[in-house]
């Protein structure tokens, strides 16, 4: 744990102090969301989703998130353009597959997308990450609907050990994982499901983490998800309803520091 | 009254013990803001708008929202084939005609899915409403500026019972029926309509209310836009500016209970 | 001074007394934030970007609002139509070079604009602004790095002569001309760069104010520039904090009036 909080410091402090462009191919519902938090917490977000530009846009920047959440052809087409694009520039790419299991078209985006481009980090809740390959799980809609069981804690190794990634799934507990290593993550509230975007809002921060993690994706994962969930340990402090809690997460993602993440930063590697 | 306290009691409870997913296709204005008015109430939504996966989405969700804010030809497309689907599948189906009469291409929009589509619920304002097959009233943009008067009211029952769906007029006050019963619903605030998407959040509560309400759609109706007027009644007291009044609004959403519903509830049956 | 804090008054009064709809093509981020920024002023927003339709949206407009942010090539040529639809009837027409400089598309984007549509006001970031036609200023995204110094208001001079138009830099310090007039405008808080969609809204707040500004596009702009920051600088004392400050912006917006306009408007002419 000392490690992990010098971590967790380390890499907001980098995030502040250069301001990581990161490149968003993102859903209609969470952009607006996705982009406030990228600046609360000092980041530089950027939406930018044509087919046309998308390479240039990742020339500019620290990290590439791709998100699922209304996909469409047109969109997919540029999403795998910019995937090979950060690709080729070595620029992480984290992937949120949002609803993948609940239709066909986003099971088989996920899927494409992970063929064609190198992900550096897949994120989303179980139901989500476990329906790719695996027939017998499926989502329903985007809830999750899966604990954190010794069961998934295996399926989550042998999912990044198959896809060379780090698989970060949220949940009541969090679980973070390249295949060998393993963290848990204790921080953050349940009244989090209740605002729309939050989970996307996590990808794109974990995008901005990993764009200064100098290749320490694993690490830059759990500190993002710490971080994230400790936020809104702050913020439930100040408001346990859903849109005072949105505004305080905010304000807690932009005013979060080293005292804070020393004292209730929760994460554990098993 | 002190039946549609009991109904509106009854359905919010539904509603949060059982997080109906409601599925919407709405426009880019509101995608967040009717989210976050879901989830704050306790229904699960999910925005899908491409062809491609609509169907399947229907078959997941308890109701079915459409909406034209920013319609274009594909999303009507896929709009059309989730109507049918939804129809099919046998739930409700609630169309929001957002600046009907504003435009040819939305007044278009909104008679090809009402001749193509089971409408469940009509809701908007009374210039969208009407400008459904009456030339002579027109929309400026997406404001209402008509009252409620007897004309209207007659109009409103023709209407309802033309489309064999339920009308839902949102005004200063409110004018819910299927074209035999009527009701007015007195809650709400003026500084609604200073806040974007709150009409087109309660098409999406007037949704989930539906997905749960056993095919008793007119009382549904009316006791989503009761409990939408009274959760802004609550927030009123808590800000009389657009900003904070907004977050209060979601706030109060979350935390309505039967004790407010049976003190503050303004439904009046004709 | 005292004229711009009268100027600034009489259009604000002018906006929330006749309430002119803006019809905004805009990007997907900032629909939300904009049609809210525009609602709290008392002016009433329209997105509405589909081509078969923006030629009639534009008739019933007092304003066009262009901006890139997310554009593609259909939102290109709906905005092509829109304008030329808005100088046929003689609306003032804003564009938003968002990102300009950070891509060809952006770029080529915005230089079809101005080179097919009669453009009312240019409003944007310094490297925004002077990506236009000057090869050695490049654009990081979509953050401005550069001051107003005696270079860049030569530049802002000519570029407004070129095109005949008001350009409108923002930045730490803002800057308005019309090539002839220069107007600085000292209000406005850091923290805005912290929340997403702060630019675009002031864009559309521009529109608002050249709505009702009977041709006076110059003072209109200034004047749109001065309240915006005004309001930031009334929300700053609120809170110090993206989230909440965010809300506490549109709360300004809402009350603001001649009291603190008469006080605290800081705007100059050179």
């Amino acid at each position: 744990m000392p490690d992990m909080i010098r971590v967790t410091s380390d890499l907001l402090h980098r995030v502040r102090s250069t301001a990581p462009l990161v490149h968003n191919i993102t859903n209609f519902v969470v952009m607006n969301s996705s982009a406030n938090t990228l600046l609360a917490v000092g980041a530089a977000p950027v939406m930018a989703h044509c087919i046309d530009e998308v390479e240039e846009m990742v020339q500019l920047a620290g990290a590439l998130v791709l998100n699922i959440g209304t996909i469409e052809p047109a969109w997919l087409a540029a999403m795998l353009r910019a995937g090979q694009a950060a690709n080729q520039k070595g620029i992480p790419v984290v992937l949120d597959p949002v609803g993948a299991g609940a239709t066909r078209l986003r099971t088989a985006a996920v899927e494409r997308i992970l063929a064609e481009v190198e992900v550096a980090v897949l994120r989303g809740n179980a139901s989500e990450i476990f329906s790719l390959g695996r027939d017998e799980i499926r989502t329903r809609g985007v809830d999750s609907s899966l604990g954190l069981g010794a069961e998934v804690v295996a399926a989550a190794r042998a999912l990044a050990l198959g896809q060379g990634c780090v698989v970060a799934i949220s949940g009541e507990r969090d679980l973070v994982t390249d295949g060998s290593r393993v963290f848990r993550i204790a921080n953050g509230q349940p009244l989090m499901t209740r605002v729309t975007g939050m989970g996307c809002g996590l990808s794109a921060l974990t995008g901005a983490f990993c764009a200064v993690a100098d290749g320490e994706l694993l690490a830059a994962t759990a500190a993002a998800f710490g971080l994230y969930g400790l936020c809104g340990d702050l913020a439930i402090e100040v408001s346990d309803r859903p849109g005072s809690f949105a505004v305080a997460f905010l304000d807690a993602l932009f005013s979060v520091g080293r005292e804070e993440i020393g004292r209730r930063l929760l994460i554990a590697e098993e």
